[in-house]
């Protein structure tokens, strides 16, 4: 099985920085999402794609906060890892700890998903096999002793 | 004056949506910071770049949260309103709404940014006429009787 | 009639710039597209998004070429202007310019878009009535004087 | 030493992709100057960053040129290859080959660098380090059978 949590490893790109010289804000809402998209194809075991093209889902986010830390730097290697908070009906409560090498969390975030009926673009209870595996995935985050705090 | 509150007007563009059709959830936190650069050029009247260069500052953001409401289509027509709801010594809370042209809530976000010395990336305290023109604008967005609920 | 070429008026943002102070190379071909984007809306009459939906066509590109003659910087104002050069069975080809308030060329492109069946993503003929409205736009800007050369 | 030609492995983003459920056209120059980042750092062994904190220079593009052949799917892995062409005295010439599991090219590229000085904006003789190894890389590249077409 995966191993837990599921963690993205990334370098930093020179075009995700600014004139600063350090990552710009709106990059950080794009690895956040990046790597619960990666991770909703590794343990529900569907890319997204495929989800609207065969299942007629999506899985659209309903919210999503960022606080940021510490700053990243052009080629620098971080890691995102993501932990699920909690399942609802529809929805997936994520918890995101974006860390630099020296495992110092440099973004921390939360997003909540909702499973779609794609046509109509409406929440819908998630189908068993989804909740199923999801629900699995929060158990094994959940088991760590470093789970972060909600 | 500027009229209040400060409104950017947009479209949204073919490369911001995604295969549902729909503006990607990243692309939000680009519409939200950006409002709020155009937002920081117009009233306190240096833009960021000028701020790094001229002025040895930064403006980055501390937090950023964003609440998905009803989905923006491409080429759809849509505003992102910038409300000042906090100034602090630092750090000032804003908050966005993006409307389609029904003028419904389709994003509501907020924003957290703090003025830093851009050498050493350490918050300090904002110059006082920085502080006197976002006051004064945040005063303007209270004294409307449509103020969003903080 | 929209006035000949049809012009997009831009404020670099922050977040399209990079650690070097200037615009990241691959936000030229952003400016470009979207020029094109906005140009097909305006001349053609459909935007892409509703060309997929209500007539099952595509507008891809074949093709995109840049040349970066000068460096644009955060919150500098530009323009790109649209030029059509040729007009094809499936083709149009584009002189795309962008310009500082100076007039200077800061960068020129070349795209070569075509018109496709969206479902096939296979090239077709485009309907009359856009070839019509293309060949239009083509002869206004060969009757300028300043055309570019292709 | 590398293996020639260098290759970036990716596999496509959601957000990478449009309406028409493929690649977005500005995408792909991204896809191409991150592959040309990457092998900058591995193969001339500075990374763009500390190309211009330690040693003041810069790696920017003078041109670029795709050519589109075949769509990339959300989800699709694919390669992106790096060859050299040519080095000049500031300029490095690249062929890029983005290619899909069947090892189709779904897009070939063309990306002139040129080393310049950071401060000044402009083209200066490359260090003399720079050039042999990436003289040596060209050559590498050239001694393959199955050299691209220039």
């Amino acid at each position: 099985m995966t191993s837990v949590p599921f963690t993205m490893r990334r370098t930093v790109k020179w075009g995700e920085t600014d004139p600063a010289g350090i990552v710009y804000t709106a990059r950080f809402l794009d690895y956040t999402v990046e790597a619960v998209e990666a991770w909703f194809t590794e343990i529900v075991g569907i890319d997204w794609y495929r989800l609207k093209a065969e299942m007629g889902l999506g899985s659209p986010m309903a919210h999503a906060s960022l606080d940021f830390r510490k700053p990243l730097f052009p080629a620098e290697e971080f890691t995102v890892e993501v932990w699920v908070m909690e399942v609802g009906r529809a929805a997936t409560t994520f918890k995101i700890l974006g860390r630099n090498l020296a495992r110092e969390i440099c973004f921390e975030g939360k997003l909540v998903s909702v499973i779609i009926d794609a046509e109509r673009i409406k929440a819908r209870t998630m189908p068993d096999d989804f909740r199923a595996r999801i629900e699995a995935y929060r158990q094994a985050c959940a088991a760590l002793e470093t789970t972060p705090p909600a």
